[in-house]
């Protein structure tokens, strides 16, 4: 990773600390470059739907945010546009939940990530795809 | 609203009540019926992603509760198959955050229901889709 | 109507004519304005999927084409950047297919379209969300 | 391929001959497994949009007759429940245009395909998710 990336990376974690919601996610990113980032979450009664498995918007938080500091990686901030999310498998029995990031297309004003969110035996639970708007007027490093 | 609907109405919102990622949530129901839902949270910190307003995953949390609390009120309960949220104008400068469903299609086997997200100026923020599965070995009433 | 919006709508009905798909569709609109736009196609058998009723890709085919019209009421061209369509019944035993596009927000660069389909007897048969990306540099009139 | 698998395969693709819009598809399969599909269709100015692509409701409908196709080879008729997909860049100075479906998941009642959209060049233009629901009923052989 070079120079100018890893000062990208430094940033964008450092800049989603200061979100309290984030912060309740207890995410801690493994991977954060160009084109991946990988991140997981304990699994924990705080995140829980009413059935005992990983509350479905409380992924989909963890998607977007994962999805959101790697299309930022490319150097703008970027909001997101729209996301969508495929709900296959509950999360439960496992210890931690991964959330896998790819980036599919970095275009000049649209960036596409697909997210697949897994278990501890990488069974896949969730598919999504996020598009995401770059803020031209707001590089990651001024 | 007929005796069955209200009974329903009572045990969904009695059943959401056990997960601690709702109660995280500070959601207030205004409407729960076979058709249309309403319910809101206030704006507090706790929500918000770097940018200082809701995050987007939040708001997408609030969707999913409330539309499958109204796919619910069928008669069975729902496991979300797949949702997407567009994203229009971000969550801030407004006391609470209404969520608005409409079950748009109740199926055999699946529901549909359209979310909107709106300010206390009642402007659209976000719009979103959610197709629900019927667990039809599950009744809310036994 | 005012006249630079009628001149608009001509524009755009006279270009989506040079489509040899298009031109396929046999698409008749009964409403293009800057909200709203509504058309129609005829039941015919050279739509139809293997089980005999309309291809859920002309559906989309029709939507797409009835809101990307929608979207460029607006006063610029727009390239789809995604679409969904949710599907609820087959298109069968009808006359007429029609397809309601409304214009959901017009942002600076976005627009979200929201379609209907419906048959003769005004029963929803899919309903979906599409969103446009406007390109800036192409106004429908010069 | 197995003896059953190819059975299948056959039956499929002679089912979708009896479609007259999936005729004018000029749809050539190179490959329909249970796990994979990858079909193609020459570049014709009858599939194009206004402005010389092929129309993006056309390469859905590409993509969800390869998807649909492919959700079928687990041994079940299928039909789709919703389907989204995320456009890049226009189809354009191509010969053919191909379309990657990969199964996803294959659950007891829904199955989610993955469809890429590719030109000649390999070049990623299109990608899209699509959810299937099986018709119990109607197996592909009887």
């Amino acid at each position: 990773m070079d120079d100018i990336i890893s000062k990208r990376k430094e940033k964008i974690l450092e800049i989603i600390k200061k979100s309290e919601f984030i912060e309740y996610m207890d995410l801690e990113f493994v991977e954060l470059d160009v084109e991946h980032a990988l991140a997981r979450i304990p699994f924990k009664s705080k995140f829980l739907n009413p059935y005992g498995s990983v509350h479905g918007g409380f992924l989909y938080s963890i998607a977007d945010t994962v999805a959101g500091s790697l299309a930022a990686m490319d150097g703008v901030y970027c909001t997101t546009a729209d996301g969508s999310l495929n709900f296959f498998e509950p999360a439960i029995d496992t210890e931690y939940v991964y959330c896998y990031a790819k980036c599919i297309r970095c275009g000049k004003h649209l960036v596409n990530v697909r997210v697949e969110i897994r278990d501890d035996n990488d069974k896949l639970l969730d598919d999504g795809s996020f598009n995401y708007f770059k803020l031209k007027g707001n590089p990651v490093l001024e």
